[in-house]
């Protein structure tokens, strides 16, 4: 395939702009073929697993993830909990607003505004999440007292009513939440504190290791949208592996491989599960996920849109 | 301002996704904004310094720098000598191929192919690029002995018809390209060459300093949009820092500020030139260029278009 | 303070390199700093909480890590699943090779090999733990059915023999190891299967967030070094943060801080905890973990050796 | 080779901890390496090019670089036009100091200052070089009126007085220094403004081209060792490679390949030169250079000093 020059006509959509990517060269070649794996995914009725990070969850990524799993395009999903935390708290009204990368960090401490980035969020919210999270305890409790982590974001997410809530629309199409350090976040000092005057309260990790297990089998066929890196990423990878190996990979991350860290591990390796059968049913894209997964996304929505698949 | 929700519609323009990344947080708000500083420098008139490096001339980015050209979105170009010599090669008829950064390097060396990232250049193209530079050598020659830089390169421009060539739109709409490294390629080979039997062939490198000083004035309103780092951002600081520093700018690469190098030199040092009156009138993206520079230039050529600018 | 021409002298020793770093500039200048802010919190007496991510187990900072344990230089530990898993591979016999960055991954995953970067790991290995840590899982049950992590992690490295394990050197000197996603590993696979057959048995990771929480207090002093990012890195901010925050910082990570990921979080944030007095309490190193941390780690030791303090 | 768990011995030099550097893993597997191939290039008198980027000769490293001309290590240089002027004002007595990355660029501007990374440079710097240039510039051109950068480089060279100067070093151990791009700084301007009134003086790039061809030639081995990308790093390449490639390289970089840019491009593709025999004659490293570079020259200055070799 040659490179061919871009030009811009008046108008264009993404769907054409991501096509024209195929062309251009670098990265944004991978961004297209990663739109191409993810059409594969769904067209060969592959069992999706869509991994992100809280980051993406605290940004405006969060309303888009809620909309993926209300189209089906993801069967289940892995995550860390301050993503668990900040879907709630937009759920519940919370606001976030956009600052800079730069900001005065002592400044902002003293008004008691917390940054992640350019991203900032209000002590206050994570005090009326507090103050929301305590009775859903009790509640939760008095249902039973060994909770697989799933289980119990599934009993969350049918609280909320907010259709651009994850765990809302998680919880009402079927689509499992895993999150395998529940408690590194400030939903496990709640945790630690409820459980301080509930000792026989127990969060069962075990238990929903075979959850994820089970949602899925060697004959199925798999593909893992991972963004971003950390446990997450690693998460459903490990799951799939054990299930035989992925079919379909799509990874976009900022890291790279040369430190040998799980975020900046490619595509490659996932050659030596032995399933993938070629190049062209994995991609990998570096770079910041705000800006290419919308992209990688909507070019395979848009086609799927245009077959009838979603 | 608050971060949003970002949510897929059916169809949706480059246009409309960019507007949404100003809300979403991370490098999308930092796109949307070179967006908008983009639009700036048009809507006040500033003369704009676009600079790239070569290995985006190799990419499909080339026909979009040409446009951008004819739509007089830059005065100025500054750029290395590889992308010189590409987009002759391409404007010659060369084809440049697409393959993979993995690629068996020994194996295209046998098959006399040459890889820059996923991108494969021939050597035919560089033999054929050879055979077409002579002659016009030879003709430079006989109009004048001694040139600066950008004088030569207007002159080839017009040898070109092309008119996704950025030199023959260059030529053509009077926008100067300066190149401060011309020997730096196998452009730089052919004129040793050429001058080991024309001794009084002069390249006037001094000469086109002053050219390029005199682009512009401490009056004149300026803006840089570097792509990449190298020499070729430096250059277009360097002559509008002489020039009383620019009022506008838009970095986007892939380096970063932690090791002290150019190319990941940001914005807010353009603070310091004393012009830049506040945050709003500069914008650093980290990413890959093929990908975050068309998002950001469409969002500001849409725009300027609507309000009847370009 | 000034710049000064480094120069090499025959026989230098590492203390001496890095001291020079303090003046040559860029990441040097904060490799140094970061040496100097380990010194300030062993004199000051502070807490430390040394977090690493997996990857660095499987590299030979694993021996590395337990010396410090044994010198006293962590009081806590937090890692992932992977790094106890291979601790405890290289405690029982499992040797790694090194391979390449560009390995043929099809062809090791032929010979059963498995790579991460460029360390190679053989799925015997994988086998042989598997034998080794379920006889170990029937002995820590016959003992109690509810464990919290850091006090199985305990108790298995009471079972290691080897002065150059990190759970063997832990257990002996009373550091916890704290590991917030025990089951995102092999090691969580067979808790899984254990589990299936002694459903009573249960891994209490809320338990163990009170544990981590009451490693320290309010008025005690806190340092973190955070080697990589994930949640090992996170979940030290977070209980120091609880505990009013750290008083010193150091993070070395090749993340960077501009897709607002926990990996690439500076410790500029460090000074919004409100106890970080000023600039020299806190360092931020961007570059390989490998080279970066035993730099700056000997020339911490190296410091305090001559001061009587390990 | 396997993994060795890595541990501190008191007063460990640098040449132990970069030997065991080649068996921890990832980045300090390829330090090791790349102290091997600097080795290997002097042990088989390969003719050496060294390439810098202007930033570390603002850096500390200037002094190491003027040492390793001294040590007969680079029989060729090339570097950026940056490096030449602060290499002169060093020599010339103008201290460069350390500031922070994050330094309030609006309030250094006011005090006449200029920030490069964590390193401050004085307008009086630029102005006293400017009182010093000057005379210069009328002293060469009584000499002559046609100048090949890299001869006027050497005569500048022999007027400095500073053992811990590059151009002094250079010029009096007959190394040549090679600037591809000699207009792209204040050295630039003040080069126009005396053509200005001087307009027989000229700048012969082209001839310069020809004396970096003939550095070397096709039956001499020959070694690159490239810190940093830009121009330098290309400059060198392109010479060896018309010179039938290079045997050996090592390069130093923060760059990775994923953009396509020189600055990223790996030893990798040196294998396609043909020349290379084996793996073992290059190695790539990421990571800062003022870390990276004094740990994997010293490795080899000290097992050269050990055979007699330097």
């Amino acid at each position: 395939m040659n490179v061919t020059d871009f030009q811009w006509t008046k108008g264009i959509t993404v769907k054409d702009l991501v096509k024209s990517y195929g062309n251009i060269g670098y990265q944004s070649v991978e961004l297209q073929k990663a739109s191409e794996v993810i059409v594969k995914m769904k067209k060969n009725s592959a069992k999706i697993y869509l991994t992100f990070t809280s980051n993406m969850v605290t940004s405006g990524l969060r309303g888009f993830f809620a909309q993926l799993i209300k189209l089906k395009m993801a069967d289940v999903i892995v995550t860390t909990v301050g993503g668990i935390e900040e879907d709630i708290m937009k759920s519940t009204g919370e606001k976030f607003s956009l600052g800079t990368f730069s900001a005065d960090d002592v400044e902002l401490h003293e008004k008691g505004i917390n940054r992640v980035g350019n991203i900032l969020i209000k002590n206050e919210s994570y005090m009326n999440f507090e103050d929301w999270v305590r009775p859903v305890l009790d509640k939760l409790y008095q249902k039973q007292k060994r909770w697989a982590v799933s289980e119990l974001l599934r009993e969350i997410g049918l609280l909320l009513d907010d259709e651009n809530s994850i765990l809302y629309q998680a919880a009402k199409n079927n689509v499992p939440i895993f999150c395998p350090a529940i408690t590194d976040g400030a939903f496990g000092f709640h945790l630690y504190l409820f459980q301080q005057t509930h000792s026989d309260f127990i969060i069962d990790v075990v238990k929903d290791f075979g959850n994820i297990l089970f949602t899925t089998s060697q004959d199925e066929k798999k593909g893992v949208i991972a963004l971003g890196g950390s446990i997450s990423k690693h998460h459903a990878i490990l799951c799939t592996l054990l299930n035989g190996g992925a079919n379909y990979a799509v990874y976009i991350t900022t890291a790279h491989k040369t430190s040998g860290s799980m975020s900046g591990a490619t595509t490659e390796e996932a050659k030596s599960w032995g399933k993938v059968k070629d190049e062209s049913d994995v991609a990998t894209v570096i770079g910041d996920v705000t800006v290419m997964f919308p992209l990688a996304m909507i070019g395979a929505l848009e086609e799927l849109n245009e077959n009838g698949l979603i």
